[in-house]
């Protein structure tokens, strides 16, 4: 231990204090449900070298190795293990270079996704990938989870938005994949390979990410159903027809919670609320929305609201940014993270309905209604372990019926810990391929053991 | 090779007639400038089983697999190498499943480009990427080199559009890889390792791609510069501050080569042609290009024409439709497939036209301006060795300037044979990581060998 710290001379600050390392042992997963050890040591380098040497130093004394960004992740994925040095990105938080006229900026792992996006828009420009922490969670958090967001609908997920990697291999070495253009088939797609790889294939040092120009104003629309099935058919309409900016719905129960945490008037007889938005500028933008609000009406929707006006949009999309907040204010939350075919979006929402009144748990869904990714929130008492046991069961409940729908165990907020056994039920046999790939990068498996694959 | 051929039952139709075979030695690459071997057999299975009984066969006998599209790749990725087995997806044409309601369809590997697009545009959808070999090129083909296109600035590349993939590996197993869904990060992101891998990690047996609300109607802007200058400021005016649909320029001696073949009334002192177009609809549309439009003539455009009559913007795209064909009417092409960070265009451009005069040959530049993927296109006497050689010389040249530019040496054609020294130029130390992927998954090297990577 002690030739392993000084071992760490070059990595940056290392810190032993046990109050502190105590502060690095878990992100903000299912609190409680998941093992989080207690690191040996944090570093916190500043540089692709400090990474370096911090990563030979536990190579040579075969310790895992646990990166960090903010620590926001919902699944795990930063959970510390006993003995581990966790590698800290919160001071690597520069943007390296913004180069406007060709539309990409190279940035540090643990800058801010909102700081990236402050930086575009001071050269006119979009940094799309907004996951719900953007204003928290780290660029290389999002990389490491290939964060999703709302406006991912139409602008696609982090993966999306990046261009090339700088990554700290297990054994050490710093290396550069992908490029700085547009397109670029040179090889294989390793940048697609590290995106969503949750530090078990290397720790990313620098990120190249593609802005786009800002998109146009906005106009929204929000509409109502007595019905999933109704709500069903709406979405499936709209999503045949056209692509919005956004497209988003809550359950009963999530309109519920928000009605108790901030009345807005919701209707008790809602089943579901969904909301949209057009970017396409101007008059364009509202006939947009007034065409979804027509395919809405006809499916059955008992209201329905659009606006151009930006702040009255937003008063429309209130509830619907509240939605985990008010969830979280009625007891412990295990907050799932299921997708589905498009199609399938009705029978998923419907089978969580049984399945929470089988178990005899509160279940508040919401979710991306455009891309199939649902956030199902089951909330439980903590002290009571019979809720606890039913909570779980609902969870695993879940995750079964989604494969049954075709779908994934985890849409944007990765494997992590939490959804392990999950995992393996839906890779199957093409388990041992993903496992191939960690065996070459990672041959002695410290790049965040057991997480992810 | 009587054993080997008789351990080929299972896999299909199975061929040997030595005409037959030489049929299968190239695809559309260089003609005369890059190896193509004869293979011992070509086999045409139209199923994943006799995929899978050919690769066991050709594992068994340390057999290298070539696995062949349509043979129109423009990199040598489907060249024969002596002795090889050619495994030929042309029989294996089927829409496995059409899913309209999740958008998503399921099909083998040879169905045509276009066949897909006609079974989407049957149930009111779209496929969306588009080269320009649409008309014959495979999906299987697509997949393999993450072809491009002209819509994929602003609906991106295959990748984008590949939900999932059945493979068929080195050793004979079948997985599928990736899902049904829009998003899903569990595992790693093999799909988009596959994706682009030039048949060198596996076959692809069947593809599940995500299909897109139709677009709807367009309109079109043609612009003429005096300068690359001009034309450059233009490019990054509009791509800073808008998405079209398409963006495209072609360069003085491709309008020249189009005017011989078949004259537009193209102006001779006329730089750049750019065009663009936009699929927002109706008036939201054609205000696009007239927006467009005005900032191409505050760069200085000699001409700008808009329009939102569908057979005028036709007309008006002919010319950059014609750019390939009348280029290949005036010699031997050699078709580069360069790209560069947007902002790099114009430096682009002006340093081709000095190596086509250092060098004495002619170039003629043509490509997607929105995206920084450009086609410098070589004209040269195939008979006359000194031509050959200055043509040869000119292509590194322009290799070489890219990879000053901070670009990439293949945007959307592939590395095949044609690339495999630029992309190790490109590549650097990272290439030892792309290598210790290729043994992960091929650890006999039979899969492709000595294409790509």
């Amino acid at each position: 231990m002690h030739q392993f710290l000084s071992d760490l001379d070059g990595a940056g600050d290392v810190v032993v204090d046990p109050d502190v390392l105590a502060s690095y042992r878990a992100d903000q997963a299912a609190p409680g449900l998941l093992p989080a050890g207690t690191p040996a040591v944090v570093v916190r380098p500043r540089t692709t070298a400090e990474v370096q040497a911090a990563v030979r130093a536990a190579a040579r004394h075969r310790v895992p190795v646990v990166p960090r960004g903010a620590g926001s992740g919902l699944s795990g994925g930063a959970n510390a293990i006993d003995g581990c040095l966790v590698l800290s990105t919160e001071r690597m938080v520069d943007v390296v270079e913004l180069d406007a006229p060709s539309l990409l900026a190279r940035v540090q792992p643990g800058l801010v996704n909102a700081r990236l996006g402050e930086a575009a828009r001071a050269e006119g420009l979009w940094y799309a990938p907004d996951p719900a922490s953007y204003e928290f969670s780290t660029i290389g958090g999002n990389v490491a989870t290939n964060a999703g967001g709302l406006c991912c609908v139409k602008y696609g997920v982090t993966r999306d938005a990046l261009l090339g990697l700088e990554v700290v291999l297990a054994d050490g070495r710093a290396v550069r994949l992908g490029r700085r253009t547009r397109k670029g088939v040179a090889g294989y797609d390793l940048v697609s390979l590290l995106c969503g790889s949750e530090g078990t294939l290397g720790i990313v040092t620098e990120a190249t990410v593609r802005l786009l120009p800002p998109a146009p104003t906005s106009a929204t629309l929000a509409a109502s159903f007595a019905s999933l099935g109704d709500a069903g058919r709406a979405i499936a309409r709209i999503t045949r027809q056209t692509i919005p900016a956004v497209l988003e719905l809550m359950d009963r129960t999530t309109i519920a919670a928000v009605e108790r945490m901030a009345p807005q008037g919701l209707d008790a007889d809602v089943a579901v609320l969904l909301f949209a938005r057009s970017d396409l500028g101007g008059a364009a933008a509202l006939d947009q929305v007034d065409r979804i609000a027509g395919w809405c009406e006809q499916e059955g929707a008992t209201l329905t609201v659009t606006t151009d006006e930006e702040a009255e949009g937003r008063m429309l999309m209130a509830a619907r940014r509240l939605a985990y907040s008010a969830l979280e204010r009625e007891g412990a939350t295990l907050l799932d993270d299921v997708g589905v075919p498009l199609g399938k979006i009705p029978a998923l929402l419907e089978g969580i309905e049984r399945i929470a009144e089988r178990e005899a748990v509160l279940i508040g869904t919401f979710g991306h209604a455009g891309d199939g990714n649902m956030h199902p929130t089951i909330v439980y008492d903590p002290h009571d372990p019979d809720a606890v046991t039913r909570a779980r069961a609902a969870f695993a409940a879940i995750v079964a019926l989604t494969l049954e729908l075709g779908g994934t165990v985890t849409g944007e907020h990765g494997v992590g810990l939490l959804k392990r056994d999950a995992l393996a039920a839906e890779l199957g046999p093409a388990h041992d391929v993903h496992r191939a790939i960690k065996r070459a990068l990672d041959p002695e498996n410290l790049m965040n053991p057991g997480k992810g694959i």
